[in-house]
């Protein structure tokens, strides 16, 4: 199986590092063949080609059973033209694989519930899974730029849009992931205020009436959902939302497990799907060894799943994590008295071990 | 003075009830006179004349100095046409009034801070204002409700618009409130993404470089704001934003305070102002005599202050709202063991007592 590694900007080399020694070793345990091919993308690519998203690097994608991104992006870049910046090649790219449908489990870990800024009993214990919509709405209708408009007033626009199709995949995603989780769809719009989010709702409602009478289903306004994720997030199973609030929303409840160092992220589409961890790229604290390689380990664990077909892999995977974070190993970020401080490479080297 | 008084709809009836006899008292102490205007709005409207915002409303609310709005909507009123629905009160009487600034202090009370869902070291001691664009963005572009487009192909689409004047005037406003308060503004878009985000920063760079030098300017993106609002509330100041990132985050904000029993509302225009409590109709604890008034009486404080010109009985409707909490007198929502007890109209008399 052939993998394309974007490991980016920051720590996005160490993590990567780290998780493709945990990919070799799930490799020879499960007894299938992994080749890697290694491009650039965000400011390295920047600096090496001017562009923040090379050919080669969308040609090596599409050749690929999956991507495995880093990080990309840092104040190196700041200054670069809107059009090249680092996020830039992140937004091609998903355009680029056709990723329509990000998947961004949330889960309390009995490791970091007391980190959560929650009150810890109201963390833990929350698990839920959110489904946004990545190619369409706001983000990829027509972007107007500050102009004169006939008035001579200076204006700027941009359009929220999406099609039926759109909603369809992405609603069936949810509704899928439902079935296979406790049963239990949110729907997040803003349908008492926009025309694309009335239309979301009909098509959510028809679809669930539909095809999915078995999964339950509630309709959210996102300013309400924002409030209920830091009030109740036990309350959620799978949250189904576009773009724009899916960014936000998605943002917000990764603050609720205590820690972003935990968390991996999947983008999926009809050809190879790229899998990432939430957090960014960290200049901060680059090349020093001490990053959390966890999340992109366990953005691994979700390409086995949903990419190369190997549960088995993906399950011992997770639990090789739990089993290492349980015998109190921690990188920096999640280090407390009692526990042991390992490096990034150490940590890696200890899941890979486990599994 | 003349007060246009639109209780709604639920528990707005009550809550209103209980802020007018608190009013009362201190245009009394302070020798000022109020004359009051009741009119419909929402969904008792709606049962009274067909629609959610009536002429006559509209006209009272532009006679007077200042409106006091209870709250509006209800399961009641779920499946009347969409046009007509309670909330189009609300929008309709903003765009009426040109309320386009609209202003949500939110201060984590020492009598809260305990109930907050973050842990109270967290929460305790935040202090922030959100002001909130209010008549322009994506609630007042063009809406496309669901249609074929030229393809066949069902689609919907919303316009977010923003013209250099509508930036400008709510800036100004936030950079003015950031004087007044600890000299900060965290301005909030998504840049990276939007062209009206882009327009937004850079008019809100303009205006902090030739009239604010003194007021200290950051720019969040809304996902990493959604974020810090979380990990970190005690870190803002004034938070600048359109109307559904506003809408959003505001939201979010209120849950921090650990009870939106205390959090009010103004929203300012040219003219008249409008005034109300953050929470909404609450039907299921309506006609009790069981609502907490307290988010009114202090919206009643703010009406004081920017539409009355009475700073100083504002300043003392607070500091009474304050004196009756400590004295510990709760209504059920905040009441726990060792405090009194009372309902609206008791604690509406103690803090009017209080003045
Ligand atoms: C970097 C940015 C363009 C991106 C987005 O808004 O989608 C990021 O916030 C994310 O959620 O992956
Ligand atoms: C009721 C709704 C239209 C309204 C809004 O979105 O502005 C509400 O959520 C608010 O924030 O006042």
């Amino acid at each position: 199986m052939k993998i394309c590694l974007l490991p980016g900007d920051g720590i996005g080399v160490e993590i990567v590092d780290a998780a493709v020694e945990v990919l070799d070793a799930a490799a020879k345990k499960y007894g299938f063949e992994i080749e890697y091919d290694k491009q650039l993308i965000g400011g390295c690519a920047i600096d090496a080609t001017g562009v923040p998203l090379p050919e080669a690097t969308i040609a090596s994608a599409k050749a690929a059973d999956a991507v495995l991104l880093g990080a990309v992006g840092g104040p190196k870049w700041d200054n670069v033209a809107p059009d090249i910046r680092p996020e830039k090649g992140l937004l091609g790219i998903r355009k680029a694989l056709g990723l329509y449908c990000n998947l961004r489990p949330m889960t309390v870990s009995k490791f970091t519930a007391h980190l959560s800024p929650l009150k810890t009993e109201r963390a833990e214990g929350a698990d839920l899974l959110i489904v946004r919509e990545l190619t369409g709405g706001i983000y990829f209708g027509e972007h107007n730029e500050a102009h004169l408009n006939a008035d001579g007033v200076e204006e700027a626009s941009d359009v929220e849009l999406y099609t039926r199709p759109e909603v369809e995949r992405i609603a069936r995603f949810a509704f899928e992931a439902a079935k296979k989780r406790r049963g239990k769809v949110t729907s997040v719009d803003k349908a008492n205020v926009l025309g694309s989010s009335r239309m979301w709702r009909k098509i959510v409602a028809e679809m669930q009436a539909k095809d999915y009478p078995e999964v339950e289903l509630n309709n959210f306004y996102v300013d309400n959902c924002a409030m209920q994720l830091v009030l109740n997030p036990k309350q959620f199973d799978v949250i189904l939302t576009n773009n724009i609030f899916g960014d936000i929303l998605s943002d917000e409840a990764s603050t609720i497990a205590g820690s972003i160092g935990l968390l991996p992220s999947a983008s999926l589409g009809d050809g190879t799907g790229m899998y990432e961890p939430i957090h960014g790229s960290a200049p901060d604290i680059a090349g020093q060894g001490i990053a959390n390689p966890l999340a992109t380990i366990l953005s691994v664990a979700m390409m086995l799943r949903y990419s190369l077909n190997q549960n088995e892999a993906a399950d011992a995977m997770e639990a090789a994590v739990d089993a290492v974070m349980e015998q109190g190993y921690r990188t920096p970020d999640l280090y407390a008295e009692g526990l042991k401080k390992v490096s990034t490479s150490e940590i890696g080297h200890l899941v890979a071990q486990e599994l």
